[in-house]
């Protein structure tokens, strides 16, 4: 028995001796109504860039205390390298190769892109929407910024946010790393904010995003209270170019990208706060992930993947393996979970939680997760797909990974090369990815591959959304 | 206020409220004892090891609770990067480069060694002895092994362990790898086993090894419960070979490794588990850490820097930068360290301590921590010597740390390379050693350089203790 709960249960019998009377039965009002989601999906986190992860100087004591307090999951992942993909893929359920969302040309959408995530697809807003769910997404959309693309087009009541990446419409007349690295301007990115569909400020002022993303979230919070709702907070950072509020500039002893951090930490520290002062914590699950690994040439500007291999762009395990955190006091209890899980799975967990049938008229790829958070039932999920764009460049089953291909992140970095056997990989016993064991163990490369060949049967075609300009 | 805290201190108002009566005094005989001290010191454990330093896979559940509810340090180094050397450095708080425990030649002791910790070097044992504390080493010796070298020669009253490393007298006719990897049998080491100066046991049984070092533990704290007591266990792995209990013997997802971690794991909660049944635990500072980084090329056999470059044997961060807990309930409030510190250190906090004043007669390379430890002052270290052999590598100060030298682990590593300008890392901005800033800030390199000058020319030559043989 932990300290807390032995003081708890002696507050317990106290009260039990002092007054014989049995506690007081629980409100059944919270207990009926469907629970409250929020998603904190950051951008370009990597999995080694949290106090609770690893990080030697970065200080991030609401993320580390909610770890501490609910579940830390090790082996999460999501379901792309790169932004607009892994967004999908969040949002949808499914893989970005069935809905268009994966290009093997233009990896995100850029601000000339003409695509978007199709109506047809089902977002987590649109399905809890139907199901009675107030809901908002406040930060970083990246699924389309024509009209009929955005968030209160896709099942969201309410948007704020930017529409893509932050360093995009860079103006600065300097290369891409230039513009961001070391100092970046304001001025340099000529991003627009959006309220809903309309542009309300730009170029955004990128310095008090993470300031006013939290009050909207907070506000959000407040007046959805009383009803249930699903709030989805897709940070802008740590994405390059880093900005923070004065109040965080310099604050952290890891420069300017950990007061990026420390004032994300601060962030979900309110939030939080929010949900205590209504009283809705033991309502809410709140998630928190990022959408995949560090951008690791941007040099001090980019997180870390602690013990893992290479960072976002690549299917190496920096690339696709993420912090996740889940909290909902006195529903999920304290562990550290090394299932594997992936970011497919909020769509079948949240449905799940909100007591609605997944649409049978579609192939979905996630688990429902919920078993393993209320500790109800067996895992669900024990494999992993890593796509790079359309194409399956390697699969895991348990601790195996097989690597059918291997690419460095960007140009510039390992040409892409095809493994015929493919490299095979014990995550468990190998967390960094150094030791090829296929010739060891064909059989176990055998299944991999099996497993490979059953999902791609299951991939038809679709027409690309990022390749319309 | 954590839950604990809030739980416990309403449990207190209840009491006033209902007897009316003030806490009852502090029995007193503990508070005017000086402190017991345990230290755990494993033996190539890597940064990136335990479940609180962010390993994905290996379980520490009792490690991770002392680390919760104690002080968890972040830039805790080992003083020198293999065993004897490191070791030396621990028990002396003196660089090995004064003691002629270093040498360019031999890096550590080997069984052919004649050479051992000189006689006029004090040790934290003599000097505890000295004052009256029982003195105890359990576990692996390795500062040489010829009887005037022994721990009973050098202040502790008993001995139990081996003398030298795991994987020392090797007798399989196969080489170091191959005997170490990838299963290695008891029989091929025909290491001995002492208790105090005689030989028990040889080959030891490496299998049974963790769990009579623990058991040896045990029955000192209960031996000595009614003085003050020191015990130093230097635990004689995750060092190749591998071996654990049959009990652990395939429980960790991560290995033979992971079985090896788990069971120092248990282990260090039987520790516990004692200090609290003899109500022990609020007059004992407990301190964990390991003699070097990870042995990296006994690829699954070896463990992990997390986010830190390269591992044992070198002067990189992965090398010489360790985990560090220190626990010692009431006294050591819950924390993460991210001062600087280093096993120089615990000689001058353990006399500190124990009330005992640092002799005079000669110079000392450590700081006394327990300003740090118990929250009564300033820190005091704010730099870190890296040495390699008898020859300074590296040095840190603040942030900065210069690199006069780099080289590879071993024969068949990185060759050694001088740099002049010396390269420049900011480990706070960049934690593993990725960019060089010397050209960017040449006056920071000017003051390390100024601080390596200054501390140089502290060094007196001395005769090696590991060439002689």
């Amino acid at each position: 028995m932990d300290g807390q709960r032995f003081w708890r249960a002696v507050v317990m019998a106290m009260l039990l001796a002092a007054w014989g009377v049995c506690p007081p039965a629980r409100a059944t009002q919270a207990d009926s109504r469907p629970p409250n989601l929020i998603i904190i999906f950051t951008d370009d986190m990597g999995y080694g860039d949290l106090g609770c992860y690893g990080h030697p100087v970065l200080d991030t004591p609401h993320l580390d205390r909610m770890a501490a307090e609910g579940q830390r999951w090790t082996s999460f992942y999501t379901a792309a390298s790169v932004c607009t993909p892994s967004r999908a893929a969040l949002l949808t359920g499914r893989l970005p190769v069935r809905s268009g969302m994966a290009s093997d040309r233009r990896r995100v959408l850029f601000p000339d892109s003409l695509g978007g995530l199709p109506q047809d697809e089902i977002t987590i807003a649109r399905a809890l929407q139907q199901a009675g769910y107030a809901t908002a997404c406040i930060g970083k959309w990246h699924l389309g910024h024509r009209e009929q693309f955005l968030p209160t087009n896709h099942g969201f009541d309410y948007y704020f946010g930017i529409p893509y990446s932050n360093d995009m419409d860079n103006v600065s007349g300097l290369g891409g790393f230039r513009a961001n690295y070391p100092v970046p301007q304001v001025e340099y990115f000529n991003v627009p904010l959006l309220r809903n569909t309309e542009i309300i400020e730009r170029p955004a002022d990128q310095t008090t995003l993470t300031r006013r993303y939290t009050e909207e979230v907070v506000r959000k919070i407040e007046a959805y209270r009383e009803q249930p709702f699903f709030i989805y907070y897709p940070q802008t950072f740590p994405h390059v170019p880093l900005f923070v509020s004065e109040q965080f500039q310099g604050r952290s002893a890891a420069g300017l990208y950990g007061d990026v951090i420390e004032e994300i930490d601060w962030s979900v520290g309110e939030i939080r706060r929010a949900l205590e002062q209504w009283d809705l914590a033991d309502n809410t699950l709140v998630v928190f992930t990022s959408d995949n690994g560090p951008w690791l040439p941007y040099r001090e500007h980019g997180g870390l993947s602690g013990p893992l291999r290479d960072g976002k762009g690549t299917t190496w395990e920096g690339g696709m393996r993420v912090p996740a955190i889940f909290w909902w006091p006195g529903q999920i209890e304290p562990a550290v979970i090394r299932e594997i899980g992936c970011t497919l799975d909020l769509f079948p967990t949240a449905l799940a939680l909100a007591g609605v049938e997944l649409p049978d008229d579609r192939l979905w790829d996630g688990y429902d997760l919920s078993p393993t958070l209320l500790g109800t039932g067996p895992h669900q999920r024990d494999e992993m797909l890593y796509y790079r764009g359309t194409q399956l460049y390697a699969v895991r089953q348990g601790p195996w990974k097989a690597h059918f291909i291997t690419q460095g992140a960007y140009q510039g970095g390992a040409p892409r090369q095809e493994h015929d056997p493919p490299k095979l990989f014990q995550l468990d016993h190998d967390v960094p990815e150094r030791f090829n064991r296929a010739e060891e163990f064909p059989e176990v490369l055998q299944r991999l591959q099996a497993l490979a060949d059953r999902h791609r049967a299951t991939v038809v075609p679709v027409e690309s959304q990022l390749e319309k300009r």
